[in-house]
């Protein structure tokens, strides 16, 4: 049996509750991290729900998520990046130190032009995140993503994006959802790890048959992907963070979340 | 305008007509070359499919499709040994020179193992190949179906495959709705086509969004992928074979087929 020290859940996970209720839940069952997704945050004061996480005894793990930065329209670039500034902010009212990115794209233009963008959109923000002391890790993403959600699509784009950047503030986030299929997967954490820039590390499963393309992810165990293995790498590599449950799941979120809940505890548990 | 001598169709693309009814109607069309599936030939004498077809003056391009060799049971792995034999007797049968092998992959099992098997099952077959004159293209497919349908999910993992098999009877088909996101293709092309090995070219278009993981590609044109510029880079790899239209489409095999050819052919000339 695992500890559940290191075990984090996203908001989104348990998508039906509200933040308070996730809270109270993940605290009352030994969850001791949490990641916030923005929308989580609506209609909120940002900092008086930080004080209720940590009254909980809740690591804020990361705010999800920035990003979103290629547009073959300019003004559109700016806005993005006028939200990512909005994110930082946002992340230090709540007290997270690390902010993930979805990078973004657009398939209106090249690949190659959206990279150029992100890499662009980063560099901009690299200030104000740096003032806020709030780090931005760069999540690659599956490449059936590609199209729409993200241009980065390997770890090791990630890693070559984080090097060009060269900034203490860049860094990226492992998904094995988006990354158990690459061949080159142990040789980038490793990669990565020597850089200082493995900031998250993000778990669930990919099942088969996946129903749906964005919102039929697995609990561990439950599919295919070597979770406990490419843990392996990731603390092989230095990372001693949180183990961040992200599932995004029509499924699962019908079903009572306090059931789910618990099932997601037991299967982290054996799996992870 | 492009011109159709390089067109060809596979027969699942117009899934609903019978392998006698799509090769009357590419023929009359202008369409030059045909790829048949193996579930097209049910309850049929090849040999007499195959004369059928090139009394229609069409070049039999590939026969799809061979592969699925992994399996966690042995059995099972030489069932599928066999049926890739079968594969090779049914494609000199029907008068082509050339196999397609979508690889396969088994959940149940690590990528490493699947990978290891499918070289395993290529090798154990090269020699039928051979001596029936037919080759085999490794399809490296998109990481979406390194569960279930492909350990193979890159250029280079493919040309890494084919060179360590070493046989001129093996190489790859370069399928642009697997691999249009890889930011190595042109590189992985150019290594490819070094190797005398680039032995077929798919096209078709990701769109966005796409709603189904198997039976949702587009027309060309229709979606984000760059397939002239993909095109560009086969061809400077010295490929001068045919660019087969593979359209998996719950959608479009709705349609009036004629319709649907017509379309093809139209947007062929436009974005191929």
């Amino acid at each position: 049996m695992n500890e559940l020290s290191k075990l984090c859940i996203h908001t989104i996970t348990t998508k039906p509750w509200s933040i308070e209720e996730a809270a109270q839940n993940y605290a009352a069952n030994g969850v001791k991290g949490i990641t916030v997704w923005r929308d989580a945050l609506d209609g909120r004061n940002i900092s008086q729900t930080g004080q209720m996480l940590r009254d909980q005894d809740l690591s804020i793990v990361s705010l999800c998520r920035g990003g979103f930065f290629p547009n073959s329209d300019k003004a559109k670039r700016k806005l993005a990046l006028d939200d990512n500034r909005k994110a930082i902010v946002e992340a230090s009212e709540l007290g997270t130190k690390l902010i993930v990115l979805v990078c973004g794209a657009d398939p209106s233009q090249s690949l190659e032009d959206s990279r150029k963008q992100i890499q662009d959109g980063i560099a901009a923000i690299i200030p104000e995140a740096s003032a806020a002391g709030i780090k931005l890790a760069i999540e690659p993403l599956h490449p059936i993503y590609a199209d729409s959600r993200s241009a980065i699509n390997t770890l090791s784009q990630a890693n070559d994006m984080t090097e060009a950047l060269n900034s203490p503030w860049v860094g990226v986030a492992v998904d094995v959802y988006h990354l158990w299929w690459d061949p080159n997967l142990e040789k980038e954490i490793a990669r990565c790890g020597k850089n200082n820039a493995l900031l998250a590390f993000h778990v669930c499963d990919w099942k088969t048959p996946t129903t749906d393309i964005l919102n039929d992810r697995g609990l561990m165990g439950e599919g295919c992907i070597p979770i406990r293995k490419i843990r392996s790498w990731v603390e092989a590599a230095g990372f001693n963070g949180f183990n961040e449950v992200e599932i995004f799941s029509t499924e699962y979120w019908k079903e009572d979340q306090s059931e789910f809940l618990k099932k997601i505890i037991k299967v982290y548990q054996e799996h992870v």
